[in-house]
């Protein structure tokens, strides 16, 4: 597997925890099999939504090996590997290289920002050394950005640097990615970490993504990136629309990624809480907003409750924010809604 | 022509000054009709290429009688209205109003940020009391947003406001406001003001854009709205990657808009410098720049040079960002190559 | 006048309106007068609180004009001339040189952010040309920062040039323009335009300030300004900290300047709302944030009320931002206490 | 030492590395106890300055033990525990307790950045369950903002809080912090964590510092908190302004905290270099960043230099950013000097 091109829809995954806080195998297995039977094209353990920040490092190398065994072969690993320093980083890609794992995904430096410059040679000290693939995983509002020029110096130099996800939510740095790398190196991966550009940038000529929504609507990322690969542009265009407020719903719900883990939730998965306290204001809106979750899976034909969410919540559209997964003030995404304008919408819905 | 749909590619225009720093009305009038010629869809003055923020009252009001004179019904004119309070927005509606405008185009505030609620009720007043119809300009860099459920209600709510101009650059956004918008209100105008974004937002069904590159490539943006109209993605696309090292170099030329005005004269026009001294060291890069724009147009099948810029120049992705325009520390965009890469680059042009 | 050092506290002045919007200039006379007997180093008009931005140019000039009438000798004036372009500037110097004001005082451009360089040719330019003396007034929020080498640069080389405003409410960079530019010429002024700010600069070395707060409070400001003269901090350091939050209170109001001219409301005069739309749920806000006002000017010692604001309000600690005069989203400062920590606070000071 | 106030100057230490990278135990020894014989008044591991975030858990536990063990009591340790899980948290809290070290300093969350409601939660667990007193470390730049609410509400409910480090070089925020918190809890430590506000948040009434350069000039920093005790404000105020540029020099040197680095190896240590690699550009300066560094050391009186470093360096200025630790286009601080400045300031000091 080792030199499968990195493109399809990867699933970022969940880490879910016991009641106790403590890693919960049996159903980060249950999650794993359950998506690799739906089609998906590959895992991607210890990204952002998998909390990898607040495991410890051997919680980190249990989720990778867990998931290893669970997937066996059946489809490819991208693992997250950034590690808090050089040493440590490359102790985990010789861990996921010993497990078969396709490639490591790595972010620029966190809590410091260093020079472009240094971030260069940290990557390319990595590239010389790592027994594994490399994915250059930008994700500005989380962590050091990586900047276009040094992700062009890094491809087209470096065999080992075979990709990036990009979370940057900027349809402008993918298409400077593209036209840096693509015509040079058209191996190289360029897939999309911002679900709501994933038409735009398979248009464009991109290789796919690394989204979350993926772990909770498997069918319906999987039915877009086909339509797309096969050109039926209009119907993914409609995907694409229709996905924006569920994606927005679990973005936005406070205290990331609570608002996916109840997506996992709605879909009959039992993950637990995120490793971090809610408010009880926020606990108290967690039901409402898993409803909504459940709702609008509903609408695009999954779940078990029926098409119950075709009205559209205004209030979701209120906190559109591209960087709001780095905010500090965000707001549930349920709330008082417009009554003028739901009105109008049932109105347009029942006549046409 | 007060029911045109506004489509198209519209074109914001400089204002060409004498070398005394006075409005040079013929040049102005050459560049209308050259554009007119040319086949592009509207004119825009008083936007923020054309340097409104640093006309007199009297100068912007001159500047659109001109070019209403001069364009005399051959296509419609959305001409830029963010006056310093509401008085002085209403008087130069009906200024245009009674040159037969299309519509003015209305930024947030700037210099003070509002808030939102503030912003709408604005919009609300001047939606109530405007003899022309309004396209709301969301320019977040330069001046207040425009949140996206304010601009909803007020589109949903307000016939007089007919449209969006949004040069945000941020696709996820334009994909939002579609998304509450078209539905119910198809016949309201998105256009991008980002030309990086033009066939993007193009194949999520926007209506073209008004994008300053226009002004100085009309055939080439005339040849992309075409194809995307016509649903041949595949060369709008091969396009839009060509166009993406032309306008940065224009755009991060210091002391914008310095780098359109000299797209202008690699055309042939003499619009003058901006309205704001350039630094001496500045002033030395002017030459260099115009000659990569020049020859940039060349690669494109227009202006005088030859196919002479086939070399890609890396330096313009190292200045990359999308909100390139509010910075203060801009960079010319022409500095010294990457030395290997271009020898690859020739390499591969060679042999393929 | 021409010669008098730049000190003490200038009271940037709001520009109040009749009911129909026009300029209300008996109200502004008896405003000035006031202060004038209140015994302010000097009057500042058409800065940020006078809303210069939401007044044609010929208003602009009329403010001086009766300012400088009114004023007639009695204290210096500092009038904002930050003109949409160099011309226009220029023009506004001779009319305040005409007049007989002490200086202009001008920010970096708005809107349009060029480079640093740029901003240092443009007043060097300035510096060149000016009839009259010139202040650089940096405020970061709203309009282009001034760096402190092109601050530096521009004071030890243009007499011209003498003295700063600055309303970045960084108490680093003041003291770097204090060590920058002092010791080699110590009569250019540097004057904080951030209230909370006052006594720590003065403590460092300042020269006083161009506060918004002195309108509202002259009587204040003055007391503290004449303890850090006579050096003592320990009273001017208690009162402070008893300005904080009839700062805040006025800042945060929604739709700035609106806070401050409730401020003169509580004075008693009738300024009239601000040059912008405050949305519905905003203006029924307006009394009990008046009310707040009033009473802690009471706590001043100043007003009608009594001592009635005790209760220490913890909202508006709570809508703290040093920047917020720039954030869209301002909330009101008036909102629901945190019982147990006003109990906690009567207690004690029921017992002390 | 359980009640000992936490006040004076602490000093927050690096993490010296052998050339293969192990922490040097011996190194890190001498450091401590040399600090402790020029006076300061404590001990302050795996803060930001020591790379905590590079550091394996079992090395963090470990910086902690041999610095306990080499202090022995002698001044009170202040040991950071921004672990990346409760649980984590906990355990070090623990640790430090087991250890005898007076507190533990607790940053906002990293990475994530949840609502403040949620980040109040996580304050008050921690609370309430650990065995030591917390100190609340506000560094938003590169964690997750404390809020002053947040703050205020745990200061006043939880005896276990006892104090906050504030290393947001934001006065206004220290002003509201005093003015919230120490009229009911005068006994609550706040302490700066940026060193040029030093004498201005001892004036308003602060408890001290723990700031990086005590590591690197113990005797200026000692010197100058002992002038404040004892009022001397003249004194503390010139060395306040002599120190600004030494702090900025290391401050802004690439590759954070390599600048403080060659600070110790100034002071004739051997801390060897940063955990994340220098560019080779950032190599190059190295050796002159360290010779500037005992130039201004010798011109406080410290180091073997003699006074040579009486030319400001105007380059210091133009670098000037208080947010620059978090800056990812750092530059070096050593460039050309503009030769004017410099012989105008030479004149200046031979003629005074």
């Amino acid at each position: 597997m080792s030199n499968t091109p990195i493109k399809g829809i990867y699933v970022p995954n969940i880490t879910p925890y016991h009641p106790d806080g403590t890693l919960n195998e049996g159903e980060l297995r249950n999650i794993v099999s359950w998506l690799i039977d739906k089609g998906v094209s590959g895992i991607f353990p210890n990204g952002s939504l998998g909390e990898f920040i607040r495991l410890s490092f051997e919680e980190r190398k249990k989720v990778i090996s867990i998931i290893a065994d669970e997937v066996d072969g059946r489809v490819p690993i991208l693992a997250g590997a950034a590690e808090p320093n050089t040493d440590l980083v490359l102790e985990m890609c010789h861990h996921c290289a010993d497990l078969g794992c396709r490639a490591v995904s790595i972010t620029g430096p966190y809590y410091f920002k260093p020079s472009q410059e240094s971030i260069e040679a940290y990557f390319q000290d990595l590239a010389e050394r790592s027994p594994i693939d490399i994915v250059v995983y930008n994700i500005p509002t989380l962590a050091s950005e990586i900047s276009v020029p040094v992700l062009t110096r890094l491809a087209l130099n470096y065999p080992r640097i075979v990709g990036t996800k990009d979370s940057s939510a900027d349809m402008c740095r993918f298409l400077h990615v593209m036209n840096a790398i693509k015509p040079t190196r058209p191996d190289f991966s360029v897939m999309v970490g911002w679900e709501e550009l994933l038409v735009p940038t398979m248009m464009m000529g991109g290789d796919g993504g690394t989204v979350s929504t993926a772990g909770v609507a498997p069918e319906v990322m999987m039915k877009i990136y086909h339509d797309c690969v096969a050109g039926n542009w209009e119907q993914a265009k409609d995907y694409q629309y229709k996905l924006l407020e569920l994606f927005q719903t679990m973005l936005t719900a406070k205290n990331f990624p609570t608002g996916f883990r109840l997506g996992y939730e709605a879909r009959g998965f039992t993950p637990g809480g995120v490793r971090f306290p809610n408010a009880p204001s926020e606990v108290n809106d967690l039901t409402a907003i898993k409803d909504k979750i459940s709702c609008l899976l509903g609408d695009c034909g999954l779940g078990d409750l029926p098409h119950s969410c075709s009205i559209p919540n205004f209030e979701a559209q209120a906190t559109y924010n591209p960087v709001s997964m780095a905010q500090s003030t965000q707001t549930s995404g349920v709330s008082r809604n417009d009554v003028e304008d739901i009105v109008r919408k049932v109105m347009r819905n029942l006549n046409i």
